[in-house]
This record gives structure tokens, C-alpha cells and sequence, in this order.
């Protein structure tokens, strides 16, 4: 997606530690009609995957989803990070590990809204390591539904996930793939 | 908004200790086209205060004032709850109190993304107590924006968040307004 590069070259900043922030449209501040845009890719990569279910996971995958859920006219979940009273006690469970805190942690997804039959297209809005994915595919198992692939906004391709998880079977399609940000020259696939 | 309390008597459910679960649409799944009514419905009312900026707070807020956003043409800011690489180190902050874990939380918002001069409308999902309302009203403040209203999809009338909140002057809108959900009989304003 052209239009994703150009923004991610003009309002991207890299920070130490391979941080590449794009907090401007994507994870803080939102740029609706950018990201409703965003959505229309998605819905063109995978419109013969007949989607009935978007899943993504709180927090930053929200905006992205909802929006993509617009443009193919289904439900969107996402997944919880913390068990609450606004949260069914019976749930589909997935792991994530977080490289950050270095720990484990769950996230969960009511009974009521994901089923069996459901063809789950999984968005989010970064994948390096995977750990979110994996979580996802977890819950979508757990449900018994069937996970028809996974769309991500910008992949870090020089982290090894979305190499690990394709060969694991997931078609996983990203809009943007960084490729290398050394002295904070970004460089697309 | 008659489609809006029609959706929630449908859907509802109402469990003890107050909570009213409307997690079908709202707030863990989401029905994507509801939501961007919902958005048209706060562009109506509040089309004549030149908002340059919708405000929120993560979690539940975010998909509304996204899809808010879309039909506001305006950058759409969600305060986050956790320090993190993501997040810049200069914020503006706010305080909640959150009645369920009986403690006060920050929330903060970078200062690239808030400024003097914005007219600022605040989004959420739920109004009961006011807390989240007045964290945000402090980052407003703390920027020297302007707040020029908040709007939010329910409120439960029969606390008084809202009424202490008018009283101290913000203009607060709420598109359905509980008045009562005893024995699980929701009734509105």
C-alpha cells in the first residue's frame, strides 16, 4: 500500500531499540479517514476468504478493525487483556508474551462471540515476533471456527514471526513491510 | 437515539451490581456500521462547535470515537492507561478513579498530539460515575485546549456523574440515558 509507505516515511520516527513509531495515525493519534482507507486494502486482499468475524486484540488493533469490520460488513472481537466484570467468566483463552515485560500473559475472548463455522480473519496493527498472532490463532482454535488468515498493518521483516508463522501455514498479508530502519532510514520490501 | 435504545433493550443484559452489558455492539464485540451511525449521531449534535479534535480513553472509547472521527474529518486522540516504549515521555496527564479496583489511575496523552487552540470533544462509551470524563477534562485543561463538549453513547442516569459534571459546566450529551434497570427492566430517560 503506497500510500502507507509514504506515510510511514514522513510521519514514522525510529526510535533506539528498533522502535519504529507511528503513533501520529496509527496507535495514539488515529487518522480515521487514513485507517478507514487501510481497511478498504484489507477487504480487497482478502475478499474471497468469506469472512464472517474479524478478531483482533486490544488495544491498538481496535481502531484498525472497526474500521476494517465497516468495509466488510461483519462483526469484530477483540480479544481482552484483563479478566473484568464486563467480561464473561467463560471465555476462549490465547498466551502472548510479552518481550517487553518478559512474561506471559492472557488474553480472552467471550463464548458468545466466536463459534464454531466462524471464517476469522485476524487484523493487528504490528507483527515482529508473532506473539500476538499466535494468541489469536489460539483463541480461534479453541472455538473451533476456522482462521482464514491474518492482515497486519506494517510487519517488521527483519524479526522473524511472520517468517515462522507462514511456514506454520497462516497466510498472513501485510500493507507495509520494514525491511531495515538503520539510522532511522526506513526500507520497505 | 431510538435505534440505539432499541439495540440495548435487545441486547442488554442487565447483572448485578449495576452493570448493564452491551458487549454485542459495544464494547467487545463491535457492530461496525451501528458505530459509525453512532459517530454520524454526535457529528449532529455537536456540528455547530468546530471540533478539531475528538478525545478519548482506551479501551472502550476508541472504536466510537474512531468511527466518530471518520464523520467529524478531524484526528481522533485515545489517552492511554500504561507508560510504555509506544508512548512519548512528555505527556499530558489525568487521574481515575476506578471504583471496581478502588484506586486512582493516570492517563496520558503525548503533547505532539494536543494543543492550544484545539476545541476538543470527548468520547466514550458509558458515563456512571464521571471519572473517566474528568481525567480527561484534566489533559484538556493541561493542554490549554479548549473542551467544548463530551459525548457518550449511554449514561446511567441514576448516578451522578453527569449531573455533578453539568453543574461544573460541561456540556455532556448522552445518546440513550438509563433511568432504571431494575429486575432487568430497562427503562430510559
Amino acid at each position: 500500500m503506497d500510500a502507507l509507505k509514504r506515510k510511514i516515511r514522513e510521519e514514522g520516527r525510529v526510535l533506539l531499540g528498533g522502535i519504529l513509531k507511528v503513533d501520529s495515525f496509527l496507535n495514539h493519534q488515529l487518522d480515521a479517514a487514513f485507517l478507514s482507507a487501510v481497511g478498504v486494502a484489507f477487504q480487497e486482499l482478502f475478499q474471497d476468504k468469506k469472512v464472517t468475524k474479524i478478531l483482533t486484540a486490544e488495544v491498538s488493533g481496535i481502531a484498525i478493525a472497526v474500521l476494517a469490520g465497516l468495509h466488510f460488513g461483519v462483526p469484530v472481537v477483540f480479544a481482552k487483556k484483563t479478566q473484568s466484570l464486563n467480561l464473561d467468566p467463560d471465555t476462549y483463552e490465547g498466551e502472548v508474551y510479552s518481550y517487553t515485560k518478559k512474561q506471559h500473559y492472557k488474553i480472552r475472548v467471550s463464548k458468545r462471540y466466536l463459534e464454531e463455522g466462524d471464517q476469522v480473519l485476524i487484523l493487528d496493527d504490528f507483527l515482529a515476533n508473532g506473539e500476538a498472532l499466535k494468541g489469536l490463532r489460539q483463541i480461534v482454535d479453541a472455538a473451533k471456527a476456522t482462521l482464514v488468515g491474518a492482515g497486519v498493518v506494517i510487519e517488521k521483516g527483519f524479526q522473524d514471526g511472520g517468517k515462522k508463522l507462514r511456514e506454520e501455514g497462516m497466510d498472513i498479508r501485510a500493507l507495509a513491510t520494514v525491511t531495515s530502519m538503520e539510522k532511522g532510514d526506513i526500507k520497505f520490501l
